[in-house]
C-alpha cells in the first residue's frame, strides 16, 4: 500500500494556507511531458492503474497524523481535515500503452484544490517511471523486428519495487517475458532465464555444469557459454546438445553474455548447425540498448532473442522525464504559468487523433469542452475515475499490450525510428491559443 | 515487506539443478563495483540496512510456493526445500557511508550456494539504488561547499519506495533536510519545503498568494518568486517581508526555480538588501546537480541553499553501478571469471585501508585469512551477520551521516573533487595476485 505522506511538504504547507484562507474550490492540474529526450520520437503513457490504486485508496493513517502533528507545521483544523480526507475528484486519461507526444496531456485531476495539490508528487513519481519505460522498451521492440526480448533488469533498477514496475511496462509495450519472479506472480507475464556464471563455476568443469544443468531441464535448457571461452563454451554445449538430442530431448538454446555478439553469433550457430542443432536458439545479453539490438538485427547476426537489462531499466540515455502536473484552472478560471522555457497552456483540456489509412496523421490539444477540431478525430482523454470512484472495468495487462503494440504501429516511421528527427504534429486548437493568449495577456496585469 | 520473489528466475532454476546434484556446499560470493562513472573518483557505500532486513526477513510465501508450483519448472522436493528456507548464511560488510572504490568488495555473502544465490538479485539492487545516490549526493556536498541541501527529488525518483531511499541516501552522505515528508517520517529526517507555482496561480495576484502563506507561516515561509517574473516576484516577496517585519516576524526566504540563477540571485539579494531584509534567505532550484552548484558556489553567488532534485535523485549522469555479486569460492575452492572485460578476482577477501596524517594514502585487497598488510591499515569489512542474524548494534542514521562526513573527508582531494582523474591506489596483496595466477592458469585445463 502506497502512502498518502508520499508528497513534498509545501504540498501541506499550501494545504494549511488554503484552508487558512477558506480556499476550497476545485482545480484542475494537467500532467505533461514537456520535451522528449533527444532521439525519442514519441512517449508510450502508462502508469494509469497505479495511480487509480493510490487515488482510490489515498488516506492518511493515525501514525501518520501522529507524525505530521509532531512537526508543529499544521493546525488541528487542518490536521482534523487529513484524517477525513478522500480523494474525491475526477481524472480523464489516456488509456496505458497509448502513443503520445510533448505538451499533450497525459491525465488531467479535477478535485479541490487540496486534493489535487496533496496527490502531485505521487501522481507525477506514478506516470513518470512507467511511461519512461515503456517508452524506452517500445524502441526496443521496435529495433528487435520481431525477435525475442526478454527483460533482465531487476538487478540493476532502481529499487526492488521498481523492477516490477519495469517488467510490467516493458510487457505492455512489447517484451515477451521477464525474468522477474515477483513480476510473473503478480501481473502474470512469462518468465524466463537462463543460468549464471556463478553455476559454471561451481562445477569442475564447464560441461559438467552444462550436464547437470540439461539433465534439470532437458528441454528448457539454455547454457551461458562464455565463463571462461565462448568457442570453446559453445563446443561443449554442443557436445551436450547431442547428448540430449541421443535421449529424444532438445538443447533448447545457448546464451552470449560478452564480447563481439556479431561475430560470436556466426561463430557459435555454425558450431551448433555442424552438430545438428539447428533448433538449438542463441539468446545475448550484456549491455544491450535499443542501438546494440537493432546493429545485430540489422546485420543479420544468427541472435534469436535478446536480454535487455540495466539500459532499458533505467532509461539509461534518458533517466528521467521533463514531466509536469499544473494547475490549468481554478475556480473556473483558467490559469497559465511564465516562467522562462517552463510556460504552460491554460484550462482543461482535450487530446484529438486524427488518423489517415496510412497511420496517424496529426493530434489537436483543445479545450475540454471544445468538440472534435475535424471530422473523424478521436478523444483521447477518457473519464477513468469520477467523485474518488473509479468507472468503466479495467482492461488485462494482455489488452492493454495488444493496444499498445496495434498503437505504435500507426506511429509514423519518421516518429518511430530509434533517431526520430521530425516532430509529430500536435497543434493547439485556435480556442485555446486564443485562450493562451488572452491569460497572457491579463497576467502581467493581474499580478503586478 | 519485500518478497523472496524479488529474484530472476536463473536463481531458482540453479537452485533446482543444485538441489537434484547434491551441491549444498558453502559458496561466497563478493560484491563491488568493477569501474566508476567518468569523473567519478570514490563511491560511498550504503543500502547494508536494507540487505540485512531482507535477509533477516528472508521466507517464501504459500502464495509465492503456490505460483512457483504452478510454473511447472520445480519438483516438490525443491519446493519443500524452498518452504522451510531462510538465510543461514554470514555477510561481511563496509558501514555504509564509507567510502571506498572500483573492485573493492564492499559486502561478503558467505552461505551453502542456493541460498547465497537466491538472495543475489535483491542484495545487488539493494545496494546498487542507495550507493550509487550517496555517491551523487555526496558530490553534491561537495560542491556545496557548506550550503544547505535540500533533496527534492521524489517526484522524479524511479519509484515511490525509490524516493525514501534516495532521501535516506542523500542524507547520509551529507544533505540537510528532504521535502519528502514520508522519509522524514520513516527515518527522522529533517523536512523542509517551500510552495508551488500552483499556489502562487490559485490566486488571483501573486502578492496576495504571498501574504496568504506568510499568514499562515509568519516565520517560516519561503516565497516562490518566479511564476511570472522573477525581478517583479522578488520586489513583492520585499513588500510581504516587510509587512512581517512590522508584525514582529521575520520573512524566511524566497526561491529561485528558472532563469540565470547567478544573475537573478545578485538582483534579488540587492531588492531585499535595500528592503532592509538582511535575514531573509535566498534559496534555488531547478534541474540543479554538483557542477551547477559548484558553479554558482564558485561564483560567488549569494544563495543560501540548494534545492536538488531530479539530478541527484536519478544520478543522471551516471544512472546505474557497473556493480557484480560474483562467485569467488566454492566449498573452500577459490574461482574466478575470465570473460573478456570482466574478469573476476578469486576467493573471500578483506579491504585493508591505510591512512596517513593528512588522509587516506592506500588501500588492499587481500584474502580474508591474511593478516594486515602493513602495519597501521584498518579492515573495513566486518562480520554484521553470522548464520543468518545481525550482529552488534545498527548505528543510527544519523551516527553514519556523521562517520560518513569525516570518512568522505579523508579521500584525497584529487578522488574527491567533481572531476577526478587520478585514481585512489587499491592494490592486491601478493598472496592474492599468486592466488589470482593460479586459479587462471588451472582454469582452461580444469575446463576444457
Amino acid at each position: 500500500m502506497m502512502s498518502a505522506l508520499a508528497l513534498d511538504l509545501y504540498e501541506l504547507t499550501m494545504a494549511q494556507a488554503y484552508l487558512d484562507e477558506g480556499m476550497e474550490e476545485v482545480a484542475t492540474f494537467s500532467l505533461f511531458v514537456r520535451r522528449l529526450a533527444a532521439g525519442r520520437g514519441y512517449l508510450v503513457c502508462a502508469g494509469l492503474e497505479a495511480v487509480l490504486d493510490f487515488l482510490a485508496n489515498f488516506h492518511f493513517t493515525s501514525s501518520e497524523l501522529a507524525y505530521l502533528e509532531s512537526t508543529r507545521l499544521f493546525t488541528p483544523r487542518l490536521l482534523e481535515r487529513l484524517e477525513r480526507m478522500r480523494f474525491s475528484g475526477s481524472v480523464r486519461a489516456m488509456p496505458e500503452g497509448t502513443p503520445c507526444f510533448a505538451n499533450e496531456p497525459i491525465l488531467e485531476v479535477t478535485a479541490p484544490i487540496t486534493e489535487a495539490q496533496l496527490v502531485e508528487t505521487a501522481v507525477i513519481n506514478l506516470i513518470q517511471l512507467p511511461t519512461m519505460i515503456a517508452t524506452k522498451a517500445a524502441r526496443c521492440v521496435t529495433a528487435a523486428g520481431g525477435h525475442r526480448l526478454v527483460d533482465f533488469a531487476l538487478r540493476r533498477t532502481q529499487g526492488l519495487e521498481t523492477g516490477l514496475a519495469v517488467a510490467r511496462a516493458s510487457y505492455l509495450a512489447g517484451f515477451d517475458a521477464t525474468s522477474n519472479v515477483e513480476a510473473g506472480m503478480r501481473y502474470g507475464i512469462p518468465i524466463a532465464g537462463t543460468m549464471a556464471h556463478s553455476f559454471v563455476q561451481a562445477f569442475a568443469s564447464e560441461i559438467e555444469a552444462f550436464r547437470a544443468y540439461a539433465r534439470a531441464y532437458p528441454d528448457a535448457a539454455i547454457l551461458l557459454i562464455d565463463t571462461y571461452d565462448t568457442i570453446e563454451g559453445a563446443r561443449r554445449a554442443a557436445i551436450v546438445g547431442r547428448e540430449l538430442a541421443a535421449g529424444g530431448h532438445r538443447l533448447q538454446g545457448v546464451r552470449l553474455d560478452s564480447g563481439d555478439l556479431a561475430v560470436l553469433s556466426r561463430e557459435v550457430r555454425s558450431i551448433l548447425d555442424e552438430a545438428g542443432l539447428q533448433r538449438t536458439t542463441i539468446f545475448a545479453s550484456g549491455g544491450l540498448d535499443e542501438h546494440a539490438v537493432a546493429r545485430l538485427v540489422e546485420g543479420g547476426a544468427p541472435i534469436d532473442g535478446f536480454g535487455v537489462g540495466t539500459m532499458m531499466g533505467v532509461s539509461v540515455d534518458a533517466p528521467y522525464l521533463d514531466i509536469a502536473y499544473k494547475l490549468v484552472d481554478y475556480a473556473g478560471r483558467p490559469v497559465l504559468k511564465l516562467s522562462p522555457e517552463k510556460a504552460t497552456l491554460p484550462g482543461a483540456k482535450q487530446v484529438w487523433r486524427v488518423r489517415e489509412p496510412d497511420g496517424l496523421a496529426r493530434d489537436w490539444i483543445a479545450l475540454v469542452d471544445e468538440g472534435k477540431p475535424e471530422v473523424g478525430a478521436e478523444a483521447l482523454l477518457a473519464d477513468v475515475m469520477v467523485e474518488g470512484r473509479r468507472i468503466g472495468v479495467s482492461p488485462t495487462l494482455q489488452e492493454l499490450r495488444a493496444q499498445c503494440a496495434a498503437a505504435v504501429g500507426e506511429v509514423p516511421e519518421q516518429s518511430r525510428r530509434l533517431t526520430a528527427s521530425v516532430a509529430f504534429p500536435v497543434r493547439p486548437t485556435a480556442r485555446l491559443e486564443a485562450l493562451q493568449r488572452e491569460v497572457e495577456l491579463a497576467a502581467p496585469m493581474d499580478h503586478r
